[in-house]
């Protein structure tokens, strides 16, 4: 069975040859304007005026066309609503836990954002033996959910007064060993380095910012031993490694149905971007056989 | 024979313990007050009034007193008017190398400043067989001088019109695999990190800013691959790894005397700054007993 990734891997690239990165340079699914490589034109047209690739793969359709190097084999007996989860936000969780970051046995974690990439993060982190998974959120009612994927202690950071930076160097009696942004705010990326412990404390940026933002701190938190790092799908070659993925949600080694709160159809299109707005939906899958 | 060092090595705090840090808790030189810790004194003084330690050893005096965990033993026979660079602008490059990148063969590497610390990345770089290290300095005068050291190409910024960063980029198909800033210029910080590969370019901060002073960057430099970090005595524990250092130096394995450019006495302190400041002069040694 096929499956779309927005982040392709052609094996030939000295991306995909360095063994360092997953990013591979042939197909810019998320920078590009969305057209096929051979002849510079796009796949879609509406009353002849083309429309143009969305991530590379263009899902919201019942008929797509993508880059060979685009697309993975998976066991065809896995259920298609439910892995295109593996797609993007659950592998890129667990992979900046497992591949980005390396967290080791007993290490103290800080997630800030408990959505579905954050939870994902969590269920890493908990794969990894974490000794506590600190959730941090501004919504309250994201914890009781959060404890099922692995989250031990939860802070709000409206309930303090200090910055949340602060709260959790107190905490933890210095700081943490690994933090995660799952939410793509400037300002929180810094917290999440800030409340690293000084000495080998690694923050990794998972969220996507507005476009122009930027990332600020004084340069002594990284002389003093912290470690600023990103993750884009969490390092998971997606050729490679999506098929693996589904292998172990079959295996029931990994979540996914969990992460599904809602069901709706392809015209109901907005109403499920309306339901992620609004906070208690993780992912709404959408049926497109309409 | 005793060998005097400011970062300490209590082998007992949380930090030592660690096994991923050479940052003592115990002794905080660079930005303690400058007292010995069993009665928080000072032990000099200047008709009466107390003068604190300045960077946990006070060296520059023909006596002082350090804590027992702020000295580390060395072959009686190091000639002490060299190895004294053993103490810290050396091992801070070459560690910052070895330990804290973690350079491999074939490596590109950018250093940017070609001072003692750049010149000791240059050297470490070098043993770890990088093919190919970019000094990035704006007084071309330093060249000659950086290629006894293993700088291969030469780059002054005040001859290009682009950024620094992306003249590097253009020099290296795409951007080099680490980079060291060794000025403690902020903005310097931005290009060292923003000239490094996609996807896994590394860069290190060595150089000391100006307090409250900032580095950014915007946060998709890092989710694409890139990682910002900071080194501090280039990752070497004080009383266990300079005696070692020593003893390489005593082998030729690495150089010393080379970073030697002026002996002076004490009391012409003052003009060795004045060289420090005019740029022909890497390091000064001071001859205290006078
Ligand atoms: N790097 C990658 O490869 C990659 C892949 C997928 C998603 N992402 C990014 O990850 C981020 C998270 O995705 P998601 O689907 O989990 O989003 P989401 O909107 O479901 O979750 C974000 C959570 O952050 C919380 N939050 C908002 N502001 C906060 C603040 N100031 N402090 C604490 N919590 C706050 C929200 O209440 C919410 O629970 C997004 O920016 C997304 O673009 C990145
Ligand atoms: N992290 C640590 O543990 C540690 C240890 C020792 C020294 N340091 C720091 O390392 C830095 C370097 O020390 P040093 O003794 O080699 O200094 P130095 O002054 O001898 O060398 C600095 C070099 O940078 C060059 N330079 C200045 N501005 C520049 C610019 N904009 N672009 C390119 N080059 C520029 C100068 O011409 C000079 O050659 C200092 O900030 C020092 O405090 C840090
Ligand atoms: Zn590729
Ligand atoms: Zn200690």
């Amino acid at each position: 069975m096929l499956f779309p990734c927005y982040q392709a891997e052609c094996r030939e690239c000295k991306f995909c040859k360095s063994g360092k990165t997953n990013l591979c340079g042939k197909v810019r699914a998320a920078t590009g304007v969305g057209v096929m490589m051979n002849d510079r034109k796009s796949r879609f047209s509406i009353n002849g005026k083309p429309i143009y690739h969305f991530m590379g793969t263009s899902t919201f359709s019942q008929y797509t066309v993508v880059h060979d190097v685009s697309v993975a084999k998976i066991d065809p007996k896995a259920p298609l609503e439910k892995v295109c989860l593996l797609g993007c936000g659950v592998p890129t969780g667990l992979g900046a836990v497992w591949n980005t970051a390396k967290v080791e046995a007993g290490s103290i974690v800080a997630i800030f954002g408990l959505g579905t990439v954050g939870l994902a993060v969590a269920e890493g982190a908990k794969a990894a033996s974490a000794s506590r998974i600190i959730g941090i959120d501004i919504d309250s009612n994201k914890f009781d959910r959060a404890k099922g994927f692995g989250v031990t202690e939860f802070v709000n950071p409206k309930d303090h007064d200090k910055p949340i930076q602060q709260v959790l160097v107190d905490l933890t009696d210095g700081g943490v060993d690994y933090s995660f942004e799952c939410i793509g705010n400037v300002s929180v990326m810094r917290a999440a380095l800030e409340c690293c412990h000084k000495g080998w404390g690694t923050s990794v940026i998972v969220g996507v910012a507005a476009s122009g933002q930027e990332i600020s701190t004084r340069p002594f938190q990284l002389v003093t031993g912290r470690v600023w790092k990103g993750t884009a799908f969490g390092g998971f070659k997606s050729r490679s490694q999506v098929p693996m993925l589904v292998d172990k949600y079959m295996k029931k080694e990994i979540k996914v149905d969990e992460y599904i709160t809602h069901n709706l159809t392809l015209p109901e299109m907005n109403k499920a971007f309306d339901l992620l707005h609004e906070g208690s939906c993780l992912r709404c899958v959408l049926d497109m056989q309409v």
